[in-house]
């Protein structure tokens, strides 16, 4: 499984994505997802995957040499325009599986993949993609910023009640970081280490650039941080009709400090308080 | 589909359920999920339920018969331990996909159904079980403080950062309901109103139990407060390298108040913002 989230906003594009690939549970492996395209002052791409790995890996290496190939037609360098780019990606994305098909057409592997594809082409503005199995394409919006691909459910409210238009790419970054950490968390088939992405409206070109393992200060920061800010936000929820009122009204006030999530070693309190 | 969460903390149970029943996208009613046993100072029972509606009414009347029945020998009211209850439970709810079953074998429709029970007996502490359609069924323990059933993924994140056995009770039922809304937000067939019950230890009766909907006063503002406080939760996370430090380093100081959600009519933009 995979899970991977682009965010477009304003201010730009926002791209996340696990390394975690699995044939089976016992057979796990840390492979690239998040792939950019980068021609500084003229055009820029990122592609994420999800799906078979065969699959996506030739899709990608066949972008890249046709994007090399000075005489190539057809390449992510000789589009005016993004959604040409889309199609030429998904049309890419198609053959890559029939070849695949073509092969092992018996052996019952799906050679699906599903990709995310965007970036900003020198006199438009930035655009996100979502490219089916079938080579066809969806495009993000205002209503919809954001698309998903691979292990979705877990990450998606906080980016339902967080990413409009407005927000600020660094915070949508944050907020892609606490979605793919919030599925991390959840489920197995989704891992470290992230790799992020943020390409900033006019830039053409990446901006940023980063991978976050488990015990880098800024993704140890926010998964520790995370917590604790939720945690308060439950403690100063509305009050139900039967309860008190909070101690201090000010919500801006700081609540005292929880107990430690990292606790001690403590003797095992053994069946009784699992069950009666 | 449906979305029911049970959450046991030290101080006591959380019952939190939503009442939408979908047969298909066009067929949409409300019915209750959330059952109430009460024999105030002997022993309480809360049943919530997901899966075919028929076995799960046919297995909750059931229940109410044989505890109304002063001969019955097995009953809600004659075991002396919750697990034995949980067993029972497990047997009705056999016995309604059984008949059910029976009669409409060759129609296609699942009549499984999941259910989560809870309460307390005098002399016992409180307890949680998921029982599952063979009759089997799992208790929750400190390590596994919340049990789920129906739609499942998007309501979990914030119950695993938060939920812990030291949590307050109406803290986990605020939890309960954020979980809640969140599911509604993103699924169809998860819908208001919802029902929420709390059964704090040692009361041996219901202690509160609340119907929310979406103008309740109280949901009204969880869910409206919600998404500020994520939002200002998500712009207080530790900054990238590469950005200026937050104006107020004191994180206890409110951020400048963000713009409203709800914004005025504005012209349409047309297709030129959704795609290029």
């Amino acid at each position: 499984m995979t899970y991977c989230v682009g965010i477009e906003v304003d201010e730009g594009l926002v791209f996340a994505a696990d390394t975690r690939t699995n044939a089976s549970l016992d057979d796990v492996r840390v492979h690239r997802k998040l792939h950019v395209f980068d021609y500084p002052g003229e055009r820029v791409f990122v592609v994420m995957s999800a799906g078979n790995l065969a699959t996506t890996q030739l899709a990608v290496a066949r972008l890249r040499r046709d994007a090399e190939d000075p005489d190539a037609t057809r390449s992510l360098r000789t589009f005016r325009h993004l959604f040409e780019v889309a199609e030429y990606v998904g049309e890419v994305l198609v053959a890559s599986q029939v070849q695949a098909y073509d092969s092992g057409q018996h052996s019952g592997v799906s050679t699906q993949a599903t990709l995310i594809l965007g970036g900003q082409i020198a006199g438009e503005r930035p655009g996100l993609y979502l490219v089916y199995p079938l080579g066809n394409c969806i495009a993000a919006s205002p209503e919809t910023p954001y698309l998903q691909i691979g292990e979705s459910k877990y990450g998606k409210p906080i980016l339902d009640r967080i990413i409009r238009p407005e927000t600020a790419l660094e915070d949508a970054a944050r907020c892609a970081l606490v979605s793919l950490d919030s599925t991390i968390r959840s489920n197995l088939s989704v891992g470290l280490p992230i790799d992020l992405a943020l390409v900033r409206a006019g830039d053409l070109r990446v901006s940023q650039q980063v991978r976050l393992e488990g015990d880098t200060a800024l993704y140890a920061d926010i998964h520790e941080n995370w917590s604790r800010k939720l945690e308060n936000a439950v403690r100063t929820l509305p009050r139900f009709p039967w309860e008190p009122a909070l101690p201090v009204a000010d919500e801006s006030v700081a609540l005292p400090p929880l107990p430690p999530r990292r606790a001690p070693s403590r003797p095992d309190p053994g069946d009784q308080s699992a069950q009666q």
